[in-house]
C-alpha cells in the first residue's frame, strides 16, 4: 500500500478514473468504477482485481475495508483524497466518501460450458437485452439470492459495468459467474451439453410457471422490457413458460419477473 | 371541451401544474400530475377525475386519450400548447407531449373494511414505509397484475402521487383500490373482519413463503427497504413468513420479494 494525499479534480489519475463513469472510458481502460463501503469490501472480497481504493481523508478509510484489502491476493493502491475529489468521481446525490477501480473479469463460458458433466443440475438465466440499468442491477441480485449457477448476458444488454448496475447488485455481480456471449450461441453450446431453454413468453402453448418442467440443467431466458424475448431465443426455446396476469396490467417489470420465475424454478428443484 | 392555446410557462395555469410536481403542491391543492399518453388515457378510464389536459399542439392530442376523453364522465379542460410549456411540466428525459392533471381520490378504508363478510377471500397487500418511489410504483403495478383485491399505505411510505411512483405502477394506481390509514389501526379493524396477518420478516419462527397458510381473508405485509417491517406491524402478525436466500445476499429488493410473495399467495389460492 502507497500513501499519498490527491487534493486536485485536474490530478492525471482523477481524470483517468472520471473516465470510466461513461461506458467509452470503462472500454477503452477495461476497468470500472465501484461506489460505497459495501460494494467496496465486495469487490476486494471476491476474486476481482481491485486495483486503486479513493477515500476521503476527512472520513477515514472505513474498517470493514480496512479488513478486506489487508486479505486482497493483489496489489492495490490506496489513497486519500479530498472530499472534492470523491464528488468529482461519485454518480449519487451525497458521495459515499470510497470508490475502488475494478478490473473487468470476463469468465469465459466455452470453458465453463464444455466442462459440465451429465450429472450436472446446473440452474442458468439468460438475459435478453435488458435495457434498465436498475432492471439489470436488480435481476442480479435477485439471481444471486435464488442460488442460480450463472447469468449469461446477450449483446443488446446495457452496459454491466454502468454504476446504476452496479450498485443496484448490491455486491451480488461480484459473487455470481456472469458470462457475456452472443445469445443464441451460448443456447445451442449450452443445449449441446444437454441443456433445456425455458423462455419467458406468452406464446400459444405457454405453460403456466408452476406447470413447467424445471429439473436437470436449465436456462431461463428473460427478455426486453418492452419488446419480450427476441425471435432468435424464441426459436431455442424448449418451453414457453408464462407467468398469469390476473388483473388489467399488460406485463411484469423485468426483474419482478425474473424474480418470480427463479424462484418457482428453486422451489420446484428443491422439494 | 374549451380550446385555447398556452405558449409561456408564465401563463398562470402552468404555474399552478408546475406546483404539482412537488408534494408540498399537491397537498395543498389535493391533485396530481400525469404524464404520458398511456397514464392519462388509463386516468381517464378509471374512477379518476380528470381536470385538465395539456397537449403539444405540434404533436396533436393523442387518438386512444381523444377517445378517453369524449366517454369520460367528469368536465375536463383540453389544452393545446406549446412544446416549451410541456417540457416545464415534465419530469422525463424526453417530455411525452401530454400532461393531465388528476384529483386524488380517497377511498374510505372504514366503510370499505366494515363492508367485507365473512365469506370474503380478500386478499390485501400493507405496505409499511416503502421509501423508494421506483419500489412503491412496481409493487402497485405486481399488486393489480396479481389480482390483489386493495392495498393499504402507512403514514411512512413515499408520496404516492409523486410522478417517479405514477409512471412506474403503469396505470395500476387507477386500477387498483388504495387506502392511506395508519397500518397499525387498518390491521385492527381487519382482525376484527376475520382477517389475519401475514407478514415478511426473519424473526425465528418464520415459515417458508412456500408454506404459510393463505387461505381466506389475509393480509401481506411488506417493510422497508433497510428496516424492514416495524415492531408495531411485527406485534400484529399471524404468520412470519420469508423468502429463503440460497446465495450470500443479505435481502432481495423490495419489489421483488412482495412480487414473490404476493404471487405464492395467489398460486396457492387458486389450486
Amino acid at each position: 500500500m502507497a500513501y499519498e494525499i490527491i487534493t486536485s479534480v485536474q490530478n492525471p489519475l482523477v481524470k483517468r478514473l472520471h473516465q470510466l463513469l461513461d461506458k467509452k472510458g470503462r472500454e477503452e481502460q477495461g476497468r470500472f468504477l465501484v461506489e460505497g463501503a459495501h460494494l467496496v469490501e465486495e469487490a476486494l472480497k471476491s476474486g476481482a482485481h481491485v486495483v486503486t481504493v479513493l477515500y476521503d481523508q476527512e472520513r477515514n478509510l472505513d474498517p470493514a475495508c480496512q479488513r478486506a484489502l489487508a486479505n486482497h491476493p493483489q496489489d492495490t493502491q490506496v489513497i486519500a483524497a479530498s472530499a472534492a475529489v470523491l464528488a468529482k468521481l461519485s454518480e449519487t446525490k451525497s458521495p459515499q466518501g470510497i470508490v475502488a477501480e475494478v478490473n473487468k473479469t470476463a469468465n469465459e463460458w466455452d470453458e465453463w460450458v464444455n466442462k459440465l458433466s451429465d450429472q450436472d443440475d446446473t440452474l442458468l438465466l439468460f438475459l435478453d437485452e435488458i435495457q434498465d440499468p436498475g432492471n439489470l442491477g436488480t435481476i442480479l441480485r435477485t439471481a444471486e439470492a435464488a442460488g442460480v449457477d450463472g447469468v449469461v448476458l446477450g449483446k443488446g444488454s446495457v452496459d454491466i459495468y454502468n454504476g446504476k448496475v452496479v450498485r443496484a447488485t448490491m455486491g451480488a455481480m461480484f459473487r455470481l459467474p456472469l458470462f457475456m456471449r452472443e445469445l443464441g450461441q451460448a443456447a445451442e453450446e449450452w443445449k449441446r451439453q444437454g441443456g433445456r431453454v425455458l423462455v419467458s413468453s406468452l406464446a400459444q402453448d405457454s405453460v403456466a410457471y408452476d406447470q413447467a418442467e424445471y429439473s436437470g440443467k436449465i436456462a431461463l431466458v428473460i427478455g426486453n422490457e418492452g419488446r419480450g424475448v427476441s425471435k432468435e431465443m424464441l426459436a431455442c426455446a424448449d418451453q414457453f413458460v408464462h407467468i398469469p396476469l390476473y388483473g388489467k396490467a399488460e406485463s411484469l417489470n423485468a426483474a419482478v419477473a425474473a424474480g418470480i420465475f427463479v424462484y418457482e424454478a428453486q422451489r420446484n428443484r428443491r422439494r
